[in-house]
């Protein structure tokens, strides 16, 4: 999805620094500068209003994490829940996903997470898809090669979809999960989404995937 | 399972020939010889009332099928739709499906079909499933190196147990269906469970999957 930088909303993002980084493009290659550490980065790709990396950085301080999404205004909130949390581990940006290349370099991250993607529903509509084939190409490109993406949604057949898509460019899967809170999973940190689809009684589908070497 | 032997049960279903083979252990390696013809032999483990394994073999005259389970009374309803159907590449073996390596010689199978097997639900009985990676390691002695397994069922649990076992030993995966009946699949034969089951709006989850060599 392109970017969509409503004027107002951004020029606000701009003013909650250091969370939100401008000008990703001009970190590929150097993120660990920006946390000024040599941790491990985490990123969530289409991380909306910011719950899970919020809380991911806070209970994991020796990761760093970096949020990305498309939407200014759902971004924003992101950024203002950065701010109130005061964590130096957890980065805002904004991306099509499209570029992932443009901002990582080869290998940079460590492990990507896919949070209650837009199912994108219609046919016609599946490479806008975050699971698709080549998105993944795109995520393979910039992950170490032992690193996983760790994908959740309450939508089967984006689940189903994104399934076939991992056993079609022959990933592992494992820890395949068809009602993740039937099992209330250990350290499983929800999302806006995830809290408000399980009470409402959906299964939350979950896969950890990763390239084969 | 092991085999349970209702003598009544049994003794007439040793008088539907030939479609009740008795002793399956003497056929192993010339299973062939059966059927009298080179066609590909698929098996149906756990194959219930027949109704699978008679319409597939119905639809596909020139692959031989045999049905195995472990019930008696059960395999005798299929025995007599195998006679009525008359067709001369379906038979019908009793069989606890932890020996199936006694009944077939390596690669004598050309694919495995696994349809709404026991859920087995409760934890201490995970060794039981049809799908536990005991079972597996013992379809894959019987199955040629290029022969799939087709495993479809409503219980999402196994589903779900059963997709990570065949991540767990590294299968390959393909047509990962979280609700069959949504693409009305061609050519899909459905089982006695499976049209009630749909009929009650349950969701029908069906993979296909491979051993690597």
């Amino acid at each position: 999805m392109r970017v969509r930088r409503k004027p107002g909303a951004f020029e606000a993002l701009c003013e909650i620094e250091p969370y939100f980084v401008k000008n990703p493009e001009l970190r590929k290659g150097n993120w660990k500068e920006v946390f000024g550490n040599d941790n491990p980065i985490h990123a969530e790709f289409g991380g909306g209003k910011g719950r899970f990396s919020v809380e991911m950085a806070r209970m994991y301080p020796n990761v760093n994490f970096i949020m990305a999404d498309a939407v200014t205004e759902v971004a924003l909130v992101a950024a203002k829940r950065m701010k109130k949390a005061a964590l130096n581990n957890v980065r805002l940006i904004l991306l099509d996903l499209k570029n992932v290349e443009d901002v990582f370099s080869e290998g940079e991250l460590d492990q990507i997470y896919l949070n209650f993607s837009d199912p994108w529903p219609k046919k016609r509509h599946y490479k806008r898809r975050l699971t698709y084939r080549d998105f993944l190409m795109s995520y393979k490109a910039v992950l170490k090669s032992e690193g996983w993406i760790h994908f959740k949604t309450d939508n089967r057949s984006l689940f189903q979809f994104s399934l076939n898509e991992f056993a079609a460019l022959d990933m592992k899967m494992q820890h395949i999960s068809l009602n993740l809170h039937d099992e209330s999973p250990e350290g499983n940190v929800m999302t806006e989404y995830e809290e408000k689809f399980s009470k409402m009684g959906h299964p939350i589908y979950r896969v950890e995937t990763q390239f084969r070497k």
